[in-house]
C-alpha cells in the first residue's frame, strides 16, 4: 500500500474547518490555501459557512466526490467516531493532531483507534502531532510558523521539537521539503516514508527526532535503511533510564537501550547525534557535501585557539589530523616562516583573503587532504566577508570534488555566512563540536558507499 | 608583588602610538580616551605629533614622569630592546602584543624576554596577546571590539577564542569586568590573577581558556584556586595528544593529560565544559544562581520531547530526576488529568502562563526540589514572553533561594529571554546540554561549599 493518499492526495477534507481567523480549523484551510494546493479542500463544520471563499460543508456526507485525505482538527472524544465515518467513506489517509491518547495513559483509546484504522484501511499520522508539510504536493498540514520549502526532511516524534528544530533552520536559512511530525506514530513508520520517497530528489538529506520504534518496527528500519542512499541523522530521546520513562509518557513508545540503538545505526549508516542543532548542522553538511574519497582531514586555520579546540574535537571523534605531507609542505613554501605549514595550518592574524585562496587551492587540488575545513575567526583590522568569499572562490575555481567545510565565528559571523547560502551552497556550522561531526558523518557515508 | 602595576596603573605609556585611525597605536589611545582612563597617558613614537589631543612623545626618555604600564604596540624584532628601555626607567608591568615567540619555534627569543623581564622585575602579558581590560580601573587595553563591562571574568590563552567567546556574549547582553587574553603566557599566570582579584565583587565568575600550564604553575593554580570562592568554568585547549600538538605550536605550552586535568579540576571545584557557548552559558548560571542545598532536579515543561532530551542530558552527567514525590504531587492536584504531574511536569501545549506561575511557585516555596529549570517551546498560539514573564515573576513573588533556570526555544526565543536579562538576572542557556551542564556546575559548587 502506498503513501499517495497521505502524500500526494487529490482531495482534503478538513474536519473542524472554521471561519475565525486564529482557531487551528481556520489555520489549516489557509496554508493549504495559501501554499497553493492544487487539489480539492472540502471544509467540514457542522455549522456550516465560509472559509476563505470555500463552502463548509456540514457533514462529510455531503461531500458526493471522493477524499484522500482528512485533517482531523478535533478533541480526542470524537476521533473513534470521526474514523469510523472517515472509513465508511473510504477515506484513505487521516491526520490526527489531538493529544489524550497513550502519551498520558489513555492505552486504551488509542488501541481502539489502532484496531478502527487497521479494519478501515486508513493511513494514520498522530495522534498527539503537528502535522505533515510537503513541499512536492504543496501539502502545508502542520502547525509550523515560519517553514520555507528546502533540501532537508525532517520526521519528528515531537511537535515542539520540530519547533526546536525549524527555529535553528530559519536562522540559517534553510528549508524543509518534508516534514512529518507524528507524535505518537500509531501508523506510518519512518521506514515507510523514506522508502516512500526513496527517489524523491529535492530531499537531500534526512533528520530524525525518535523517541523509540514499536515492537518489530526497528527490524524493518534496517532492513530499509540500510539500503537507501540518502544521508540520514538522528537524535534520539529517551536514552537513559530516566529518560525512557520521560519518553513513555510523552508519546507511548518504549525508548530501548541505547548503546543497542548506537551499534543498529552506525551499522546502518546513521548518524547519531546529541543536540538540536547538530542536527540541523550534520544533515546540511551531508546535503551539500560530496562523500570523501578518503578519511585525511586538513585545517586552514588564521586563529591558533579555536584550530586547537578544532583538533580536540576531531580526535575525540576519532579522526586525528595526519601532519602535512612533505610535498604539500613544500607547495605551501611561499608562506612566511612565522605562519605553520603544519596540519592545522596557522595563517596566523595575518591571514588574509589572498592566502586563504591560494592555500585553499592547493588543498583542494593537491591529493592530499580528502576534506578541508577552512576556519576563521576576523582579527578586527580583517573583513570576514571578503575571506568568506575567497574561501568560496576557492572552492568554484578549483572545481574541487573534496568537502570543504567553513567555520566562521566573531561579531560578524552571520553574515559572513551568508556568503556560503548561495548555489553552490557549503555548510555553516555552529560549534567545533558540530563541525567535527560532519567530517565524523562524512566518514561514515563514506564507509557505507563502499560497502555497496 | 602585587600586580597593581598592571592592573590598576597611575600612568600609561603606549609604544608605537600613531595618529592615523585604524593603526593599531591609534586604537590603544582611543580606547583609554574613549573609556575614561583617568590616569596619564603617555603616547611615545620617534615621530612624534600628536594624537587626539594628546603630545606624542619622541622616546621615553622624554617622559620625566614615572610610568606604571606599557602597552608595547612594536613587531616581536623590537621588542628585546623596548623592554631593556622600560627596565631602565623603572616601568613596572608591559604587555606584549607582537607574534613571533615561542609559538613559531622561535623559544630562544621567548627565553631571552623571560630573563630579562625577571632581571628588571616587570610583569608581562603576552607576546602574541590580545591584551587587557579591567573596567574596575577604565583599563582598556585590548583588541576586542564591542566588548562591554559586566559580571563575568574571561582569562583566555587565545585572542581568537576570546573573539569567539565575546561574540557569543554579546548576543546574550553579558559583559566581561576583566579580560586577560595572554597568549604564550610567559609571566602572570592565572592564579596570580585569580588571587589578586578575589575580593573584587564586580568579579561574580571566571571563564578560563587554558592550553597548558608550565612547570610548577599546575601546583600553584591548586592551591590558589581550591581556596577560592568565585566560580571558575574552564575550557581546555590541546587534549588530544594532536590537540596538543596544535597547542604547543600556537602558544608554546605542554598541554598535559585531560583525564589528569579532569581529576585535578573536579577536586578543585574548577567546572570543565568543551565548548565556548557552554563557557559562557556555565559561567552565566554560577554568577547568578545561588549554590542549591541539595541535588534534586525538578522539569516543568510544555513539551514532551524538549522534555525528554533534557532529562537525557541530565542523566548523561549522573544527575537523574527523581520522581515527583506525593506531597508535591498533591500540591499539583489542580492540574488537568492530561498534565503530567511525574517529573518532568509536562504542562502540554496547554500550558499558559497562569500554570507556569503556579506549579512554579508551588516548586520554588516547597522543600522539593533543590534546581528548578523551566522549559518552555512556545506553539504558534502562546506568547513566549508572557511564558517568560510568569517565570520570572514566580521567582520573584516565591522569594526563592532556590536556582531557577529557564531554558526557552522557538522562533522568538531571544525576544523571551531578554525577559531574563533584567534584575535579578536569570541564566539563559543555548542548548539542552549547556543547561545540563549549569546543573551540574551548581552541583559541584555545592560541594566545594561543603568542604570549607
Amino acid at each position: 500500500m502506498t503513501l499517495d493518499k497521505l502524500f500526494r492526495p487529490k482531495s482534503i477534507a478538513i474536519l473542524g474547518a472554521s471561519s475565525h481567523k486564529g482557531k487551528v480549523g481556520y489555520e489549516l484551510v489557509y496554508n493549504l490555501v495559501d501554499k497553493g494546493f492544487e487539489g480539492k479542500i472540502y471544509p467540514i463544520n457542522p455549522k456550516g459557512g465560509e472559509v476563505l471563499g470555500l463552502k463548509i460543508y456540514k457533514s462529510l456526507d455531503e461531500v458526493d466526490e471522493p477524499i484522500d485525505l482528512a485533517l482531523v482538527a478535533l478533541p480526542s472524544s470524537m476521533i473513534i467516531d470521526t474514523i469510523k465515518k472517515l472509513g465508511e467513506k473510504g477515506v484513505g489517509a487521516a491526520v490526527v493532531y489531538a493529544a489524550g491518547f497513550s502519551e498520558i495513559g489513555n492505552v486504551e483509546l488509542e488501541e481502539k483507534l489502532y484496531r478502527l484504522i487497521k479494519d478501515y484501511g486508513i493511513r494514520v499520522i498522530g495522534p498527539n502531532c503537528a502535522g505533515i508539510i510537503y513541499y512536492g504536493h504543496r501539502l502545508y498540514g502542520a502547525f509550523v510558523p515560519g517553514l520555507r520549502d528546502g533540501d532537508l526532511a525532517l520526521l519528528s516524534q515531537s511537535g515542539a521539537m520540530t519547533a526546536v528544530i525549524t527555529e535553528y533552520l530559519y536562522s540559517k536559512s534553510l528549508g524543509l521539503h518534508l516534514l512529518v511530525s507524528y507524535g505518537n506514530k500509531i501508523d506510518v513508520s519512518d521506514e515507510e516514508i523514506i522508502s516512500y520517497f526513496k527517489d524523491d530528489r529535492s530531499i537531500l538529506a534526512y533528520m530524525l527526532y525518535v523517541e523509540g520504534f514499536k515492537a518489530g518496527e526497528g527490524r524493518r528500519f534496517y532492513e530499509v535503511v540500510k539500503s537507501i542512499d540518502k544521508p540520514i541523522v538522528m537524535l534520539k530521546g529517551g536514552r537513559g533510564s530516566v529518560g525512557a520513562r520521560a519518553a513513555k509518557s510523552h508519546t507511548g513508545v518504549l525508548a530501548g537501550s541505547y548503546q543497542v540503538y548506537q551499534a543498529a545505526m552506525k551499522q546502518m549508516g546513521v548518524y547519531l547525534v546529541d543536540e538540536f542543532y547538530e542536527l540541523v548542522d550534520v544533515a546540511e553538511g551531508l546535503a551539500y557535501l560530496p562523500i570523501p574519497n578518503g578519511d585525511k582531514v586538513a585545517v586552514v586555520t588564521n586563529s591558533g585557539g579555536p584550530g586547537v579546540v578544532l583538533t580536540d574535537k576531531l580526535e575525540d571523534r576519532g579522526i586525528p589530523l595526519e601532519v602535512t605531507p612533505k610535498n604539500i609542505k613544500g607547495k605551501l613554501s611561499f608562506l612566511p616562516d612565522f605562519m605553520g605549514r603544519e596540519n592545522p595550518i596557522d595563517l596566523t592574524a595575518n591571514g588574509n583573503e589572498d592566502l586563504y585562496y591560494h592555500v585553499l587551492k592547493i588543498l583542494l587540488k593537491e591529493d592530499w587532504p580528502d576534506i578541508v575545513i577552512a576556519l576563521h575567526v576576523p582579527p578586527s583590522f580583517v573583513d570576514p566577508i571578503a575571506i568568506s568569499k575567497a574561501i568560496r572562490d576557492a572552492y568554484i575555481d578549483s572545481k574541487s570534488d573534496k568537502p570543504l567545510i567553513p567555520l566562521v565565528f566573531g561579531d560578524k559571523r552571520w553574515d559572513a555566512y551568508k556568503v556560503f547560502w548561495g548555489e553552490p551552497r557549503l555548510p555553516t556550522p555552529y560549534s567545533h563540536t558540530s563541525t567535527s561531526k560532519v567530517v565524523d558523518a562524512l566518514l561514515l557515508r563514506r564507509i557505507k558507499s563502499l560497502r555497496r
